[in-house]
């Protein structure tokens, strides 16, 4: 359907890469959902030529230049930057119904049935189970909402200094209201969760449909051996084990054979960092 | 009401001393529910005494003596001995409705009100979300359940090796069917999630009403210095910081205040290692 997407969002080129290998994800298992892609300022030119022809719609957000109440609310918290950004994505109100997946997302098969949810669906926090992982959400763009979720925000802030914070005190039924606004767990599959409780990823993990690389360390930190098909160096850095390696090498499959020759083409013969 | 109960189960020494402070907990918060003990045979006679000064009920149960059902899944699965022994909570039939607390629980205010969940009713397990925890849970006793549950548990095993993979797979529509059989995390609160998603227990964790120490140590692997007021020796072990010293520390002080002179009293003039 033409008016429902799926949207991400990507402040800075590094983050950019992930929203492609999100959009090529998606791409691969035939989404039949519009892909939109929300940049910060800071985007380089080729990365957004590279996110235009994965995307059908990258859209440039500059919180400061996104109205009053964003502006009010920003100067009192101007901690919140990402934060204000992400929750952008309530203004695509020429969709009806949106998927917003944070760029360390990676689909692994086609889940547009989540379109069959209502605002807000989400799974559950590996963290603090009763909270949402607001990395995966079902919304209903809408400028009042959007308006309101700014006005909370400026007022309350966010008890953990993200957009996860502000969007459960706002949604602050999720927990206990609507069985149906609990979307599966295999749907945001962080990969810290594999090893902390490791006999329910190995009786569950095979159904995962989105892992999601929460945490400091991303896939893009690592890089790559095409030759050999291999991840270098995870087993050098300090959080190694976090990241399991059998989704991490997929990633890098699909940078590597969908993202690699797209960006190639953007930045034509400007030499760039294949990461 | 007398046809309603909590729970536990100690099938040692160690897990005993953790099934009275519990216990002690429920009492100071002045529960109107019965108090049921589940002891293992290996319980000595000294604690069994002091069990039935704080319980209102103290039950040996031998899985091996436990009937023909019980029995042949046993036969088949040897690992799953203490499981089978939780298990058994489901032959209380002469109470109506039952809440399963693990020993290694403490009770921070009055729970009464969980007794109007239906069965079952569980908090999700932080490891893997959309599994419940089963170190506190509300069922209905009965003798068909508990036969199916044997059974189930001897034909398919349990994913985990332990009673929370039967449980989970059992009740196998938790996580989909019905927002109130989920209990707020507030009634099972891993000491290991605190330090997973910190911003979250400083926002949550304030209405905590049971704690439960989930994972390798427990309280009474410590010593506690009654003179200082102080719990010994928990920055020396390797899982330091895994237990919120302040919920430690409340479980020391009811230890030491209202499990000991009950412990010295059973004990008589037998000397005893106060931990
Ligand atoms: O500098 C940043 C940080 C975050 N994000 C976006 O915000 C999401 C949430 O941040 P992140 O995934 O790093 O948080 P985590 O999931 O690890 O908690 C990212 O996936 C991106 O879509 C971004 O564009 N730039
Ligand atoms: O040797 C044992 C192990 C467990 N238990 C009982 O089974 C429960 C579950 O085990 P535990 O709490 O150690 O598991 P965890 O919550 O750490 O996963 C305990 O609280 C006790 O009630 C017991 O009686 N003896
Ligand atoms: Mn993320
Ligand atoms: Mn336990």
């Amino acid at each position: 359907m033409s008016d429902q997407a799926f949207v991400t969002l990507a402040t800075n080129d590094s983050y950019a890469k992930g929203a492609m290998v999100l959009g090529q994800s998606l791409r691969k298992h035939n989404t039949t959902k519009k892909l939109v892609a929300l940049i910060g300022p800071h985007v380089a030119e080729p990365c957004r030529d590279a996110l235009g022809s994965i995307f059908d719609e990258v859209c440039v957000v500059d919180v400061v230049d996104s109205g009053d109440v964003a502006h009010l609310a920003l100067m009192k918290r101007p901690d919140l930057g990402v934060t204000f950004t992400k929750l952008h994505c309530w203004t695509l109100t020429h969709y009806s119904k949106c998927v917003f997946m944070d760029a360390d997302t990676l689909v692994l098969s086609n889940i547009d049935e989540l379109f069959e949810r209502e605002e807000l669906s989400a799974a559950p926090d590996p963290g603090w189970p009763d909270c949402f992982n607001s990395g995966v959400f079902v919304f209903r763009p809408s400028n009042e909402t959007h308006e309101k979720l700014l006005a909370f925000c400026g007022e309350k802030g966010s008890f953990d200094g993200g957009d996860q914070g502000v969007l459960n005190s706002f949604f602050n039924t999720w927990a206990t209201a609507d069985i149906s606004k609990h979307l599966p767990f295999i749907y945001n599959l962080s990969s810290v969760s594999i090893y902390s409780y490791l006999p329910a990823f190995k009786e569950y993990g095979r159904n995962a449909k989105v892992v999601h690389f929460l945490g400091k360390v991303k896939p893009w930190n690592y890089s790559y051996d095409a030759q050999k098909g291999e991840v270098r160096g995870h087993a050098l850095t300090p959080d190694q084990g976090q990241l399991h390696p059998d989704y991490l090498l997929l990633w890098w499959q699909l940078y590597s054979k969908s993202v690699m020759p797209v960006l190639q083409q953007a930045y034509g013969e400007t030499p760039f960092n294949s990461g």
